[in-house]
């Protein structure tokens, strides 16, 4: 089936026939991940690059569909900040297709060896990276993630069934006939980026469900809601993350003026990001001098704090905290604060409250960085440094499709290599098994 | 809980206190893991080693745990190859000493650096390998596999929770003996092994649940029923295989006496394990000189031969193979015969019939091999060698756990190095993100 006819396909689903329709997306996904994994990295790059042009010349078209995405959506209620995240205007969708030139120009990780050794034997082994296969990216009403979900499932040589949501239907299938015309300009077929033809919310229970066995792993891409939900739902492979409540530990031995920068900007920065610090953990040692600052830098830019008994008796204007509050991702300018007695007892904390995403120590006490870096078994542990770091982006790998707190097969930032599985390619001289 | 409360506790456990027991032995686990993680590698290398020696010591007692094993097996109607697999002589007994110092010698993963890099903003970001956690092993009535999964999870820097089969449960016990003595010995505790306190089946019920979310990872050894029945009740994260069924490919330009040697030995070398090839594929070019010759050798040698129709015209004394055929892991001396025209149609054979676990193209033409090896998506891709070098040992890793083929984390031989994840540390000099 190709893509004009699932779209016709589409127009009227009752369950029966929306059923036939995506186990055929899931059937034309399959084909669609043999041609990727078998294409060259130049093909690849040549997709990622001409869906950007083809962005570019669909745009009046896009912010039409965008325009009618966001009427609807304030008609249903949507405000703030979420209908924000919906609004595309000429500069974003341009900022949408120069992402996507980013992800043109990181290097290719298919085929590539990642180790090669050769046995006694003279068997010659290499570890080669390749494709998963199909990738399902279920996600929210965000426009942008439709162009980055594709752009990264390409370079990795993986097809992508996308779901967004249903707020922003009609913007992601006029970004998505863009996506399938750049790789058709590329001879890649269309179908190895699929976009679900309807806003049904039964779609994507047809998605956790696996659709025939077709999908590979499913990556969610949303809240803690919708991570929970398809985690608890799916009958496939899911990566994902459930919540970042990340904490900066001011040791001891902490600069002062590092201290003070690294937790305004880990708290305040950008307060909805899943690296923003949620708990801030101070030394007992340090706090009478450095909490006051750190208090009043935040208060000053309109930060709530929530404090211990000793933090309050420190800083007496911060409300109580509750044992609630140690494990709530706020997403908003609010913080707790705990005195902490020593570098262990910050750890402790830090392993029965946080959620493994990201952690950081402030400190000069080199051998304070290298016990803080031992002990928590997060997925980023930085020294010195900002947790509003956490991001694929930040670490150089062009772009992320997310960040998993998973402990199984890819950890923190989810960049295109991460998004490759690998296979043993053994070549012998005619060798058999004594 | 200690270890000898915990088997205090087992010597007569009701539903009620099994459940008890299984969630302090999955608390203890938890502890244990946090002890092998920031164990340093000697202490662990010294853990292992201090096994072997304590089973050399108790080879008495647990030889004689073996032969309470034997007789009540026996008594239960168990015979044959499965026999075989539960019994322990003295020389098997040294055999799993010395498997064991293997596992000591074997680079220890934890800690490594798999890559840095530097950003432009001086961010210094390592990727370092990190143990996953507490990982459950399930298994059959093999003594070794106690040693050998104990082993390969301590050289990983993780817990172990052992379930072995239940007609090995005394030998099981013995050998865990001599385990937590040797972790002891090392001054690791000895609750990072854990074995089930009985041979009830309820306790894997308890495992698949997670035991509190203590478990990070479930490996199933064993055999197809086992692996499929961990995969769909489990609530943690699996790494198992469902079957090999693997495929050695005559191609046109395959040397006649490699064919010969690669496809009996694929086949008959071991009949039991799943490396062996389950389907010959000839390439119809070379059909009529070469099958007659291999079907000769492989019928000399007591192999059964199923062809398709072309396959029974060039060697009319073959069977004829059904559909189910293709698609059936034998693990016997029976081999399925299907002449192919050229290598996309063995590929597309492959594909559509195999498990993803091992093939082999048998061929001295180097384009043939390499394209081959591009299509075929197999955790293991063999050119001119046999698909019984599916091993871990043979890969070098000194030992395996299993041979996964899932897509996702490890794919192929599962040793030390795949029982690890990784985590990023990042160290800065106070940077903050614009």
């Amino acid at each position: 089936m190709d893509d004009a006819a699932l779209k016709s396909a589409a127009a009227d689903l009752d369950g029966a026939s929306l059923d036939a329709a995506m186990r055929a997306l899931g059937r034309a996904a399959r084909d669609g991940a043999e041609a990727l994994r078998l294409a060259t990295p130049q093909t690849r790059t040549r997709a990622i690059a001409a869906m950007a042009t083809r962005i570019r010349v669909r745009a009046e078209e896009i912010l039409a569909a965008n325009a009618t995405d966001l009427r609807r959506a304030e008609a249903n209620g949507v405000s703030g900040p979420m209908l924000d995240r919906l609004a595309l205007n000429p500069e974003r969708l341009e900022g949408i297709a120069k992402s996507l030139e980013v992800v043109a120009a990181i290097p290719d990780p298919v085929g590539a060896e990642i180790a090669r050794w050769t046995r006694p034997n003279g068997l010659d082994i290499a570890r080669v990276r390749t494709p998963i296969g199909v990738i399902a990216v279920i996600y929210e009403s965000r426009p942008n993630v439709t162009a980055d979900a594709a752009a990264l499932c390409v370079r990795s040589g993986n097809a992508a069934i996308l779901r967004g949501g249903s707020e922003s239907f009609h913007s992601a299938q006029a970004l998505h006939a863009a996506i399938a015309e750049g790789l058709a300009d590329a001879g890649l077929p269309a179908s190895s980026v699929q976009m679900t033809p309807t806003a049904d919310r039964a779609a994507v229970g047809m998605i956790l469900a696996g659709l025939d066995r077709t999908i590979d792993l499913i990556i969610p891409r949303g809240g803690k809601s919708l991570v929970a939900r398809v985690q608890a739902e799916a009958r496939v492979a899911v990566l994902g993350h459930l919540e970042g409540l990340c904490h900066t530990y001011v040791h001891t031995g902490a600069d002062e003026g590092k201290a003070r920068a690294i937790v305004l900007n880990a708290k305040l920065r950008r307060v909805s990001v899943c690296g923003a610090t949620e708990t801030l953990l101070i030394d007992s040692a340090v706090a009478p001098r450095l909490l006051p600052l750190i208090a009043a830098d935040l208060v000053e830019k309109g930060c709530e704090l929530r404090g211990d008994l000793r933090a309050r008796s420190l800083v007496p204007a911060m409300k109580p905290a509750s044992d609630e509050d140690w494990t709530t991702e706020y997403l908003a300018p609010i913080l707790a604060v705990k005195v902490v007695d020593g570098l262990d007892a910050a750890v402790e904390h830090i392993e029965t409250h946080g959620s493994g995403h990201t952690d950081a120590i402030v400190t000069e006490d080199q051998a304070a960085a290298d016990a803080f870096v031992a002990k928590v078994d997060s997925s980023i542990v930085l020294v010195n440094a900002s947790t509003q770091f956490a991001d694929g982006g930040e670490f150089g790998f062009g772009a992320e499709i997310g960040i998993a707190t998973d402990k199984l097969h890819a950890r923190g930032p989810v960049g295109a290599e991460q998004l490759t599985t690998f296979k043993y390619v053994v070549r012998g001289t005619g060798q058999t098994r004594p």
